[in-house]
């Protein structure tokens, strides 16, 4: 399904949904990012995804980045909560969300980067080659808390 | 409405919705906790409620901490994320609701003690007092990591 980001836009259609996200920080042991290239809108990003019943937020982030990157993780940290009415995601459907976001940090425990339905490339990515690739300035944002390990966790 | 809490109850309904919510740790100067008196369980809780579209975080817990408190607030920090799937609400709609409550600590900046349809009382606990009120175990938990301000955010 196509998704629209509307980021500080005026013009940006009335959310009428709020939906819980996860997603994760995973650093490698050379400080590589495990980032995703996303089917629905074509941009990198943390691997992540909706939270389900039955499941607590770390189960959530651990299933979303094992489906969608082929890594399985283990959650280290809270990066922040993201809240912003300002960003909503307009999907083909009539659906409008708001963003409701909360990113972990973790580590990777096994497995190996693989495709899927909804992650057209999974890659390691180094940190001096983050600004050459195309992410949402809202997942730049998470990125950039990412690494500020010594901060407390983000919210608004 | 009623409410039903089945807290690590195997016999608990299973749950066919989460919804956003926030509760306010909130100490006056002389470290007493701000409570209310909850109109559809009857428990003492910490004041808050259900995220609304158009809000942050920080000014859903603002909005309700009025709404059932009379008292304005900051938020000055973030005391856990609550996400448990063995703590279920069952609700006389037939809603079974699946815990997800994100709490922040915040301090006092205006207003007044009032009641209000969700909170049949409104009282500023001294810490002493705290182990003799009938409180949830879930709200228990969340004033037990309140005071733990050296503490990283809680999440599960």
């Amino acid at each position: 399904m196509a998704r629209t980001d509307h980021f500080n836009d005026p013009d940006a259609p009335r959310p009428n949904s709020i939906v819980i996200a996860v997603s994760a920080f995973v650093l490698d042991k050379d400080a590589q990012l495990l980032m995703i290239r996303r089917t629905d809108n074509g941009y990198y990003a943390l691997p992540g995804g909706r939270h389900e019943l039955g499941e607590t937020m770390t189960q959530t982030v651990v299933r979303e980045t094992q489906e969608e990157t082929g890594m399985t993780v283990e959650v280290t940290s809270l990066v922040g909560i993201y809240s912003n009415p300002d960003h909503v995601m307009a999907y083909d459907d009539g659906e409008v969300r708001q963003e409701f976001s909360i990113c972990f940090r973790a580590r990777p425990v096994a497995g190996a980067p693989r495709t899927s339905d909804e992650s057209s490339e999974v890659v390691w990515v180094p940190r001096a080659e983050l600004a050459g690739i195309e992410v949402h300035p809202s997942i730049r944002l998470r990125i950039d808390h990412g690494f500020r390990t010594d901060a407390p966790p983000y919210y608004t």
